[in-house]
């Protein structure tokens, strides 16, 4: 397997992490680049997903992905390899989330001037992670099917934060209880806004539904 | 649907999590009350496996059964339905996990000197619970198909704390690549001593094995 490089992200000394991402955000806006946050329970397919998308947007932008994870860098290689682009591990030492200032320490060690689009794979968590901004200009999640329909019931803040909930997995509907349009429902009872893709990362249906609305999504935020 | 008890739960105000649940543990023995803390990631299905369990053991145990969620009451509600025991709901009121002082504070609203067995099903999170003792006599926690064999290698503390690993939804096992022999080969590297259980909490295959092992510790528990 490829090495990539592994980041030991130290915990933060700022206390106002919401004054400090949008800091972030407005410094990455000056140089044009794109920070996606993107958030899901553990085994939900972010990886299998952002392989899918960024090889389908990877002629159009120039994308960077760090992987934020408590331990190992399987999933930061898994990209590098089937990908190409450059990929870093972050380790957040035993934590259950990235603010922003985490964030930062990540993306200091990514060539920001060659890059339109920066993805952020949070660590495997509905709780945490929705409680503090990154400084993305853009929060997604991933709801697995096998999750089941009811976890906007369970897991408010969440929905409530996301501008996209991607719903992977949708090759195994038939063997699972899954009710899309309920689902559809309750994530638009925490966040009317929200956009609702269905995709399967592993056979591919529904990514270029995704990837459209990520590099309009990018496109948007450069002018 | 029924109605059932919901405890808005408040935050410790203990600093000493450890020394408070050694203390919760003691006094659990005292009584004869085993209490298991199930965990999992959101959607492993420990609801499902919860009712399947304790509709084969409730004719040798008197169980109760709480439920801790960030919001709703619909796992508790279910497991009432389903299985006629006393089944309370715990809000966490955003928190991530529970600690001692928190279980306790469920503890206090069931009636403990008619229970044997006390299943705590934590808040769905593989980081957080992990990290904080809430008194249990026991740690389970379940693993489902859909999340992939790899988790032991991200989640390490959730599997070094576990005295069983009980890995859920194996009737989907023919449409997930899904390793068990390498899945166990990672769970023994985090914890040799950790006992894994393959069950389907939909088909009923496996849960026998998982009962067997629950009643066996719970009457070790009382002698």
């Amino acid at each position: 397997m490829e090495a990539v490089k592994v980041i030991e992200i130290k915990k933060s000394v700022f206390a106002e992490n919401e004054q400090d991402a949008n800091q972030l955000r407005k410094e990455l806006k000056g140089k044009g680049v794109f920070l996606l946050n993107l958030m899901s329970s553990p085994g939900s397919g972010k990886t299998t997903t952002l392989i899918q998308t960024i090889n389908r947007l990877k002629e159009h932008l120039n994308i960077a992905v760090m992987e934020a994870d408590i331990d190992s860098d399987v999933d930061a290689i898994r990209i590098k390899e089937a990908t190409g682009i450059p990929s870093i591990q972050l380790h957040t030492g035993g934590m259950c989330h990235l603010d922003a200032e985490m964030t930062r320490q990540g993306l200091d060690n990514l060539e920001l001037q060659n890059i339109d689009l920066v993805i952020l794979e949070n660590v495997g968590n509905l709780v945490c992670p929705a409680e503090f901004d990154t400084g993305a200009a853009c929060n997604a999640m991933l709801l697995s099917v096998p999750e089941g329909h009811d976890k906007p019931l369970k897991y408010p803040l969440m929905f409530s934060i996301c501008d996209v909930v991607v719903v992977n997995k949708m090759d195994v509907l038939p063997y699972f209880d899954f009710d899309l349009e309920q689902c559809k429902e309750w994530i638009h009872m925490r966040n009317p806004k929200a956009e609702v893709i269905p995709i399967s990362a592993k056979t591919g249906e529904g990514v270029d539904a995704f990837a459209a609305w990520l590099l309009q999504k990018v496109n948007n935020w450069k002018l």
